[in-house]
């Protein structure tokens, strides 16, 4: 898979050479391009931003530069590629968009700083995409999130022990408490039952501590997750335990 | 403030350096510090993880480093610190506590990689923070976003220019679509009115462009929004007109 960045500060994405993006591109498996737009403005000082139209305050990011870089994306590969527009008024990233980006050939990332955009730099894009409800500086570290994100489905990006922890929300439920050694740690201590050796009584304990965590964590979870009739009474028995 | 970071991948946080946050810093309204927290493991290959008690794929991190790193960070600075998990399992991060986090004295980040944690850490932690629903690698990432969102609320941290930005969201709305010049470019015009020095109209047309895209886009935030008698004319108005 090709990911182009286009970014005004390229040294920020030092996070992607490091652990399984690191890999995964020393594998051949990612090829990451990060290009400074600034080389692009046709203005004698470099600018990329200017002042809005109509008044305001901050600096917009103008069109040209980054249309001049898309055109260069686009003339080494014509192929259609998904255009990525970090945009706090984008559509919520979540897995399930991960999934579906990782199925792509060639993603290009827009990530403004500071400011917003001239409007029309929204016809180059093909998804605007928000990191979550709250503001950052820049849309660098949204975009890195992603691409670790959409990467670990990208085939041979993970090896077989990374990918047991990315079960987690798999099977809809949050992940049951786990414990390493050593067995009792300043007063506290591993429930016993793990220590037991008994292989189906623990992986019926673990189920139904990823309930119970779930029901009590994140609730909204249960609506969708696929619970058996034995989930459902025990997390009555639970509740009605518990008085909720 | 203050901000430990306990970490694996110490060199994953360049991008702290930069832009905003390399600013607050260097006008000492931040202090951020990296702990690579591998250097406390009392384990002679300084490991910092072993297999699951019970069984299962994947290894977790042991409580002894992250606990003695902890106590260094308690003995320098006794005062209560907010401790913060990054952990799929949390309460999905938002504006209101990059908010709410911005107004402590000392703030500490624990980054898990890989693997899941000794369930026994969570007696260290008073927040358990997710940076939303999808799996990555690490929560180093996560943690940079959620110091970025909360730097921004920081007194001194931002300038009068980035400000403005933060409005966004600020009145409930989405930010209406801005221009810069040229006021025409490849074909694609500005709309007149912005053009017209008419500063009321453009107030108008801005507000009710805001409006339009919030129904378009995060119709959920209007449900929350302060909205006039006038504003929800316009809103019913445009919905009868394309029949919604």
């Amino acid at each position: 898979m090709k990911i182009d960045i286009l970014t005004l500060f390229p040294k920020m994405f030092t996070p992607l050479e490091e652990s399984l993006l690191g890999k995964a591109q020393a594998k051949q498996l990612l090829k990451i391009n990060i290009c400074d737009f600034r080389k692009y403005s046709q203005d004698k000082h470099h600018h990329v931003d200017d002042t809005p139209y109509g008044g305001g305050a901050g600096m917009l990011l103008k069109p040209q530069p980054i249309y001049r870089a898309m055109d260069e994306i686009n003339a080494a590969d014509s192929q259609k590629k998904r255009v990525i527009l970090l945009d706090p008024a984008g559509k919520q990233f979540n897995q399930k968009i991960a999934q579906n980006l990782a199925t792509e050939d060639h993603l290009v990332f827009i990530c403004g700083h500071y400011e917003g955009f001239d409007a029309r730099i929204d016809n180059l894009v093909t998804d605007h995409l928000s990191i979550g409800d709250f503001i950052i500086t820049g849309g660098e570290m949204a975009a890195m999130i992603m691409i670790d994100a959409l990467a670990r489905f990208v085939p041979g990006v993970l090896g077989n022990d990374d990918s047991a922890y990315s079960d987690s929300f798999s099977d809809g439920l949050l992940e049951y408490p786990q414990y390493t050694r050593p067995a009792e740690y300043r007063g506290m201590a591993v429930p016993e039952i793990l220590l037991s050796g008994n292989h189906q009584k623990i992986a019926q304990w673990r189920h139904q501590q990823s309930l119970l965590k779930t029901a009590q964590l994140r609730p909204d979870l249960l609506k969708t997750a696929q619970l058996t009739a034995e989930d459902q009474n025990f997390l009555a028995n639970w509740k009605a335990a518990h008085k909720m």
